[in-house]
């Protein structure tokens, strides 16, 4: 017999009655039931049943095991009687009397039980990481973590893209994150760079002529520590693809991204085609370019009918600068002084003034606007907004005023807000769509300049000719996201592959071309030598798989996280480097001073 | 139609003769027949032949592309005539007449040539590497490789093994080679380290209650220019399983490796069953723990034929010394003095005094050992050595004398030479064995002490029992090597899990229980608290890629490699810092001394 087991802690079934059978795992409870010993034998596969009564063998030993204790158990199997099943358990119809049992490796005092899983404070079950993953609902997200990567390179793999890793150790790129330095020993005075993202390299692939690559790359940035960005290192889903545009790049990826989000939704719906979105739409109907499709609500502007209106401050606002719009939010269900009261209170805790509203009411057997702002713009405006909207009896509406530029981060919140409160969010979807058209320069308010708005390796929409003639402000890229339940989960962009155009892009935000071929060297120098079009996006793997399992936190889909100092609690790094160390290193360390 | 291609440079066929077809790719060579234009169109997949006559519109541009241009052609599918045929293409059939050229991207004069690959320098060929990539064999191996680590990756998880991405930014730990260390700028003073292998890692996965961990694995080590490593970062194919024995770790391993290089080795004869080979008697028979078996020659002792004999110099090593002995190198084939002395003359070279040798011939129709020592031990010595090591007429053998711990790397080097020589190697072939029982610790000669032979994790055969009680160095571990053709591919053991036989094991070599902690503490921690029994392995992937693609060079098998120099010619890495990085980081850089 195997020296350890005949079976995993998740084989067993009535039909295996009478078997001698062997198991190991950890003792995940111990309960005595009047003298018998009922013990749950956990391994990574699952659970069963152990008996040890009185007059066996194994009594003795059973009676000292402890949680977390590691045995091996010899026994019979034995079928539960009807009364005893565990339908909980997929071994649950039958235990295993034991025979013999060895004590395999013992546990001290837990700082941590496995069993139950309660709170526990964060820095304790970090430094106890392997106890915490034994936990059942982290050791369930791991497992799925690893699953779901699995059929992300299954399905790349299907449709034709191949999988290459890029270097680790690399030069610092100047991709808007903080890098993490690497001394060189034996380039004294020098330092390598773990990738921000293979962006450089990717796009070197295509021009080393592969034609599909994808990657599930490690990505390092050293930034300060965020909620929503575990310290340290990250994966992405990177992909590259050569010859194509940018609908090809969203109809390749579309159906790989939603059959993974199906394969582990547990049921729950996914959308089928992801809407596009230009960029611009998604700021006015959600005021946000990450929007939560869950919430049905969109805004529309309703300007007109407040300009000349009996509500002045709206109206001269209207009157004084052409920028100015009105953006309303539709609250089906909302109508009550009450809850119409708590937005305005809440948009006041905003540091905003206060929100506006109207709400609908049947008074006198007629349908009316109601609250202060109807009473001032009058029934006709009113009702002219209600059509507009689609709103009925029982309905609100919101109203922002201003340049829509300024405050369309709050009216997106508002909406938020609005549809979390009155319940209009159906929480268990998963709704997808891509977002287009993003500018492809900002004015940088600080500096006073125009600036990249996000990837400087994107292609302006209308190349040299945009480039040359155009309101830099108005350009857009061929630049994408894709957005689920309000949270982006990639993004990627067709690439400007002309050495010319990449050039004339710097160019623009103050950038020579010594700059370019200083900061992007190797690319530059490869779009000399025949590059194709190419284009890719990169997907966040840990924000998928806590959207798919449903954690509220990065750590809980992560293996061996760092805390959000950036130490590793369990390992205990960044430690001290010795002397000799850093002497090979050709680097001191500068001790902080004191303040 | 689509933008750029209707078709790959691979996919047509006589079936699409008469079809309108676009395809894009780089210009791989362009030929001039008295006026008609032959472009050989390549990407990714393949090559297409593109014909461009005088009277087509394409023809003004096909006159100005030059190889390594980027173009997209229309045109039509012609049939090749029967002696137009070329056989060596899947497109060799048909050419596609262009009715229309694009250039996508103009390629300026190479510095480095695509087609025909002649030797370039290694610097021009790492710094265009995008150029290099491009190039058939290159390009060749690097899709090899991909697709090796992919069937890694699925055979793996055939045979139940989950892939866990395993932390890069950790602590340093002293696996014997230098670590690459980063400074962190949140902990001023404080340096995370890159991982040489997970081993800490993986051993913590089992002890968190995962069962079967695989990974493809970057590693890091911080080494001195070697040939047969590359600087900096490398990967392997790394794996654990709890509850197991020595055996299931290679019985399960064997078959999945097998696997691999059978289906990858075009071919070439793979061994079905890997012997398992005890360390002790693979130095005996090969002199060499790690052995290429595809070279049938094995050694034996023939000391006590030279014990009293008339060869006074090996007869008085023997009487003077019992560790004395004497190894034999059969040589089939080998039986001319011609040859017997040149193989004198290299272990000369080598700095050995000479290497004693018999051959036989028929002399007088009597089948008789010639060469001094033969003369010197007389024909009956002479005959039961011949005896013993079963050779013929024609045949020759070899002798090496001495301490055989002193002596065996060169008696494996002469066995290897001899094989050579005599083309008793046969090169096309797959021959893998296991190397088992190693020794736990070996004797340090500079430190006068006794030492962790390999893997200070590995558990000692005996146990408790053996590091109590007997002589130190001869405890064997539970530790393995799998070799190939004379290459060590895999190394692994069964790990020492129980606190109380670590701390055992470290107190042998002079370390402390407070050392173990420092050195290994998240481990060591671990093992309190219910370790389940475990073992693993990890293979080295680029040495199996470079074995089965027939590679000579680890450059020739990784896509953007640093040059031997640690530099990363195509990038820039490593490169100087900014101040305010440094200033970040805490550190300083300090400029090495003039001197």
């Amino acid at each position: 017999m195997h020296r350890y087991r005949s079976h995993t802690c998740a084989a067993l079934r009535k039909d295996d009655t009478g078997a001698n059978v062997r198991l190991s795992g950890w003792v995940h409870r111990v309960r005595d039931h009047g003298g018998l010993l009922f013990i749950d034998l956990r391994d990574h596969y699952g659970i069963t049943q152990v008996v040890a009564d009185p007059d066996s063998p194994a009594f003795k030993t059973a009676e000292t095991v402890r949680s977390e204790w590691v045995i091996r158990v010899d026994g019979v199997v034995k079928e539960r009687t009807s009364d005893t099943i565990n339908s909980n358990l997929d071994t649950g119809e039958v235990e295993v009397f034991a025979q013999e049992i060895e004590v395999l490796s013992a546990a001290k005092e837990l700082p941590l039980p496995v069993f139950g899983e309660p709170d526990y404070p964060e820095d304790v079950r970090l430094k106890y990481r392997f106890l915490d993953l034994r936990r059942e609902t982290l050791h369930k997200n791991i497992v799925s973590r690893t699953k779901i990567i699995s059929d992300m390179r299954r399905r790349m793999e299907g449709v034709g893209f191949t999988e290459f890793s890029t270097p680790i150790l690399t030069a610092s790129s100047p991709e808007g994150a903080r890098d993490f330095l690497v001394p060189s020993r034996i380039h004294p005075g020098k330092f390598y760079a773990l990738p921000q993202a293979p962006q450089q390299y990717k796009q070197l692939i295509m021009a080393s002529g592969f034609d599909r690559y994808f990657q599930i790359a490690p990505c390092f940035r050293d930034e300060d520590p965020r909620a929503d960005r575990l310290p340290g290192e990250f994966y992405q889903l990177d992909l590259e693809m050569s010859f194509v545009e940018q609908d090809e790049v969203l109809s390749t990826m579309e159906p790989v991204l939603r059959d993974i989000f199906e394969t582990f939704a547990e049921g729950k719906p996914v959308s089928q085609t992801f809407p596009r979105i230009a960029h611009a739409e998604a700021l006015r109907k959600y005021g946000s370019d990450k929007p939560d499709l869950r919430n049905p609500i969109e805004m529309q502007a309703v300007t007109e009918h407040f300009a000349g209106s009996g509500f002045k401050v709206f109206a001269g606002m209207i009157a004084n600068d052409p920028k100015v719009e009105i953006w309303a939010i539709p609250a089906k269900t909302g109508g009550s002084r009450a809850f119409c009261d708590r937005m305005n209170s809440w948009a006041q805790g905003q540091g905003q003034p206060g929100l506006g509203y109207i709400f609908w009411r049947t008074e006198a057997e007629a349908l009316a606007g109601a609250g202060p702002l109807a009473k001032n713009i009058g029934p006709e405006r009113t009702e002219a907004i209600r059509t507009q909207m689609g709103l009925e009896d029982g309905d609100a509406c919101f109203f922002v005023a201003g340049d829509p530029t300024k405050f369309y981060r709050f009216a997106g919140d508002a909406r938020t807000r609005v549809g979390e409160e009155l319940e209009l969010v159906d929480h268990a979807r998963f709704d997808l769509c891509w977002i287009v058209d993003f500018p492809f320069y900002e004015w940088d308010e600080e500096a006073k300049k125009v600036e990249f708005a996000h990837n400087p390796f994107s292609m302006p929409q209308g190349g040299m000719e945009a480039l040359e003639n155009q309101d830099p402000l108005t350009i857009k890229a061929y630049q994408y996201d894709l957005v689920c339940n309000g949270f982006e989960i990639a993004s990627g962009s067709i690439r400007n592959q002309s050495p010319e155009l990449m050039v004339k892009a710097f160019e623009m935000v103050g950038l020579s071309q010594a700059d370019v071929e200083e900061r992007f060297g190797g690319l530059y120098r490869a779009f000399q030598y025949g590059v194709p079009p190419h284009g890719g996006m990169a997907a966040g793997v840990d924000r998928i798989v806590m959207l798919l399992v449903g954690a509220k936190n990065l750590r809980e889909v992560t293996l061996f996280p760092m805390n959000q100092q950036a130490a590793d609690l369990l390992m205990g790094a960044p430690s001290q480097a010795s002397p000799a160390q850093l002497r090979d290193l050709s680097i001191r360390a500068i001790p902080p001073k004191a303040e």
